[in-house]
């Protein structure tokens, strides 16, 4: 059953210590069949040198495990949450890389100081609002993406023209059209949040790049007029 | 004699450097056999890639080497305070990490700023206050562990809700209920106390995460109603 | 055609993710051949893992292809107006290195703190000036060519004697007589950066070398009385 | 001739990249013969990759060349200098690595906030002065050299007790009883010195730590009465 899915989730979840995203458990990617409306998610707590495709978990929409034996991981919920606000999304990645789990702590978002940030991410990556007491009680993880949507909606951000989020307190939440771009962007996160930090350190006082910038380079790689790569 | 705790203590040892915890000799894992009442520990100033099970070193309680034929860890007499104090303690280490052992030179708590610290410390890692003259004449690894004892004692903190500690311009001890969990803990203050410095850097008067998200998050992974991993 | 520029080009575009200098696609070197007026420039968006010699663009300094089936670096232009107004080049090289990258979100030149940065750069590297919306829809990646070589006019800065620059907002160029130094720069460069961050760490208000220590160094590795190295 | 004496400095270079401690031709190591009066030392320029035991060159405590066709280190009359200064150094080694360089551009010192410090140097890593234009001009490696030691004995400071030190605007120095112990200096050095960046980061006015601390560490480690490591 969704083979060829469970192995793009699973060779997207090993990307994570390849590129130094995680340490030990610390991360779970998922994707979706959008027409069978089926996750495929990574087990809670599974180190990633004994995972498999096979041990990876199908839950549909509603979180109701379809196959496997294990848990599936407990930020789950936040996924489902994302996938069904967010219609365009076929990956989503949690880590607690240092540099974007930082800002996150501060609570402060990740502003667009530069075109290495504008490549990706068209203006700065959210940081959500810390969740409260109740809605914590009440369903931390279902909560968690809810405050996500909220936060995109609120704020008018298309998720397909900033795929990343920092969640205070907490950590990022990547994704993309697939697991593998959700990790890419991931990645590109932990490096632009990085660069950002540095440049604060040269200049506390830094300034955002310029719209007329942040544009042309987010439209050069992105849209009907993109020219970046290959056809 | 006590041959499956050497070659655990030894494994664990030689994690130290895989995780870029040491460089050269500055680290040693110890575990106990609570039952027997013996120590397995590192010897001093022997370099990691020349570490055999055969060459730690068994002591009891008190300190008298009961096998082995070199000298044990100069820090020996730390991690004896600390098994005779905290009986939840199955294996010890120290290291000089450079992040956690910035905050120890600072002389600071690292405060929990968020969900990575909380998944594993239940509040901030305390920093001790530094040894006096003559506590330092009298028995300087002795009193050293003592004063981590005191400071626990003092602000009512269970070791194993905060496993780890920082020594006022020294650096960490971190423990578990075996040398590999303690280890792990090591490994995890070391990316924590990185996390924490970040986050001062982006903001330097960043607030530590509210009460309830440490509460969820530590009690995600720690006690009765635990829902990460596998059962 | 030009085999052994693109063999050099290639190798040249190949050390880049090998001196951590790029992740994923972030980079781009081409090289000159002065004689034929033809420049070889890796293709757009392509990884390195799947670069090999022959997917490398020929193009004539006009900007046409010459040779080559994939759309070249979206950057050429760029390339083609420093190889224009600076006859010195033989290879040029942009990526988004991080510490660079920040001193050009930051906006400032990097400052020549000590003899690692005289060595090979004789005074500050130049911060340019940000393009302005309307040169932004004229023409993007040429007049980021035209604003380089306009700093370096007004500065007086010869770019044999400072072999590269940082865009604002953008990140650094940087070249050299061959695609090979080119690429030699712009890891200098990217260590020069990291030291010059630090330095300000230490001390905010750090005084930059003296100017006959500058000299000094520079005029050992470079000019008629130079003395480091080989024959 | 000085057969032993080359491979062990040869191995005591080649370690210089392993470390980390230097990239391209960053570094030189030396060591010395004490009975004979000689001193071997990398050829200036050469690439660590192409290092080898006979390509290194060998000169009297005056700098006339004995044995080797290659050029020695640029560094060379510095090396001298401290050997004659300093009849109890066996080794020397000189690098750019980032955070004692940083330090270095800082022109200050690097303070003792530790026992990891404390391991190793007795009291702070001390800053020379700047070189004059005259000291600079006469013979600047000479001078160099003769600033360090004028620094030593200003500030009484045994080269023994403090086995390294960092030149104004330009980087550290290190040395042993041999060279490989020279380069163990070095890297202890380097890691110190981001520590010591990384406790500031911390906490800006961090103190230093108290003169007993430093006394017992070092005296575990040094001296008579030292008890760390095997005998």
């Amino acid at each position: 059953m969704l083979e060829a899915l469970k192995q793009a989730v699973w060779a997207a979840n090993m990307e994570l210590p390849r590129r130094s995203l995680v340490v030990y458990t610390w991360g779970n990617v998922s994707g979706i069949d959008r027409e069978k409306g089926l996750v495929v998610i990574k087990p809670s707590g599974v180190e990633y040198e004994e995972l498999t495709p096979q041990k990876l978990v199908v839950l549909d929409l509603d979180g109701h495990i379809v196959e496997g034996e294990l848990n599936p991981s407990s930020d789950t919920k936040t996924h489902l949450e994302l996938y069904k606000a967010f219609p365009a999304l076929g990956g989503i990645v949690h880590t607690h890389s240092p540099y974007a789990a930082a800002w996150a702590q501060a609570g402060e978002d990740i502003p667009c100081y530069g075109t290495t940030h504008a490549d990706y991410f068209y203006g700065p990556v959210p940081c959500t609002r810390g969740l409260t007491r109740e809605e914590l009680d009440e369903d931390y993880e279902k909560n968690t993406g809810r405050v996500i949507v909220e936060t995109f909606r609120a704020r008018g951000i298309d998720p397909v023209h900033v795929p990343a989020v920092i969640c205070r307190g907490h950590g990022p939440f990547a994704w993309g059209k697939t697991a593998a771009e959700a990790v890419y962007h991931a990645a590109v996160l932990e490096e632009v949040a990085k660069m950002a930090l540095l440049t604060r350190q040269v200049k506390r006082d830094a300034e955002p790049a310029p719209a007329h910038l942040v544009e042309k380079h987010f439209s050069r790689k992105h849209g009907p007029n993109a020219y970046y790569g290959q056809k």
